[in-house]
């Protein structure tokens, strides 16, 4: 399939607006916003319909979760056919009784699912307890296919993986993106705040260079608290932005404001970019069986 | 073998000096500096006896070469024992008539050789012609082991690969150090000479992240003319660099300035780092196969 030089994206930065109904307004509002804005695709953050309720483990949280296709994707479906943008989502799916996922869903701008990626690498750290929730990804590293190419999507932890942008860059992805959910712990000193968040755009951005592609980091905003008693909630540190192939940031939202951050990604960059630098050409495949391995001991 | 809490690393950045004899006295004067200072680990930059050779392809040059051990390990392991330091040199091995590598040697602080790296992958691109000159590494990623901990040592055109930096981690590296020579083609705008420099800080800053271990980078400087009447010749950007186990930049030096940069490393801030964050624990290995593919088609 074909695929345009050039693509207008935006990332939709928001807080959690409390019921998947108030949030789904929003992303609507967004979604039409960025339409008049000519945008083409539109990337929404980490389980967008809610508060990030992975703070805690909780059976009832499971009632947040629907299936796929279900009224989200519905609905969803209807704003990209009706406004005409490619559309990337992220759900709690419930795959069946006790079988959840942390799901991507993308939508072609006629509003069908041109695909799903299933959240490969799961967190659990304080805060954070995904292991919980979220049965590891069964549907590998696969880029969808889109009428504006091949889209590697990834979720918020995966962006830790080398590999898995590397994967994605493998099997033919034109542009990388990660829906995510990240933010500080208030108890932590500035320094360390400083070099959470750097390192975080830091390891995407070099995805970015690694594999001569853009990337895009769509992140939450606002304060949660922790339904735990003795938690320290999340304080989501905003910060989305769209990176071009060489790491270059080319548009960035700030900490903490609700944004539509729009920025126009030359997809025949990667292209050129890839000639000059030319990595794919050398890895040295021969010897990274190793890689396969938990450690090497 | 135990390994101390913090290293005091130095980082060797210069411009040639002209012949191996003059090279080797400045790196003779930079080794009793850092001695002086207190430091026990230094890391020299690639190819560190000459010029940058392989802007051309010319046989003749192949007589830069030399044996391992040979003249300049001997000179190398003298100093490393009369200063107590461990020393990382970057060489032009010759192995036999017609098979050359770019190769990594390890001196312990008492001048024993503690261990060798050939670059495993090689570039080829103008002013770059390192196909030419290096046989691909075959000894594969694997760190040595020093009084000071385990060396991952890497060079130059590895530093973009993930994967390299992956597979001196889960073979135990505590410390991962870059000899490298790279510049700028002085044709190119200030745009894009910014995002080369930044990529190429990046990437490494990245692996830091990946793998929860400091990083070192070694880069020579000053401007070396193309012996192609054509070629714009290369601009060594130095900004020789140490950062920690968060990608956090410790000690970074000029693009232009001859520097003997110091930093203390802390060993055991892997250890909390790679509490905090987790990322080995998670590999879904069980997903990676394709790693081992040129291209997933």
């Amino acid at each position: 399939m074909s695929k345009p030089d050039k693509v207008l994206v935006a990332l939709l930065q928001n807080q959690n607006q409390g019921s998947a109904a108030a949030n789904l307004d929003t992303i609507e509002q967004g979604l039409r916003e960025a339409a008049a804005q000519q945008v083409q695709l539109v990337l929404l953050q980490e389980l967008h319909n809610g508060a990030y309720f992975c703070q805690h483990e909780a059976v009832a949280e499971f009632d947040r979760a629907e299936s796929i296709p279900g009224p989200s994707t519905e609905r969803l479906a209807a704003l990209a056919r009706e406004l005409g943008l490619v559309v990337v989502s992220s759900l709690f799916e419930r795959r069946a009784a006790g079988l959840y996922h942390n799901t991507a869903v993308v939508f072609e701008r006629d509003g069908s699912i041109a695909g799903k990626y299933r959240k490969m690498h799961i967190p659990d750290d304080p805060g954070f307890l995904e292991k919980f929730y979220f049965t590891p990804g069964d549907l590998g590293f696969q880029p969808i296919q889109t009428s504006l190419g091949r889209i590697g999507v990834l979720v918020c932890w995966d962006q830790w993986y080398p590999e898995a942008a590397r994967l994605m860059a493998l099997a033919g992805a034109d542009l990388l993106l990660y829906p995510t959910a990240i933010g500080w712990d208030r108890r932590d000193g500035d320094a360390e705040k400083v070099r959470q968040r750097e390192a975080w755009m830091l390891s995407q951005r070099a995805h970015a260079i690694a594999n001569g592609l853009p990337v895009l980091a769509c992140n939450r905003i606002g304060f949660e608290a922790s339904p735990l008693a003795d938690a320290p909630g999340i304080e989501f540190w905003g910060s989305s932005f769209v990176a071009g192939p060489q790491g270059e940031v080319l548009a960035e939202a700030s900490t903490d404001a609700a944004t539509l951050l729009v920025a126009e990604v030359d997809l025949q960059r990667s292209e050129e970019v890839r000639r000059v630098w030319p990595f794919l050409r050398d890895r040295r495949i021969d010897a990274y069986a190793d890689l396969l391995k938990r450690y090497r001991d």
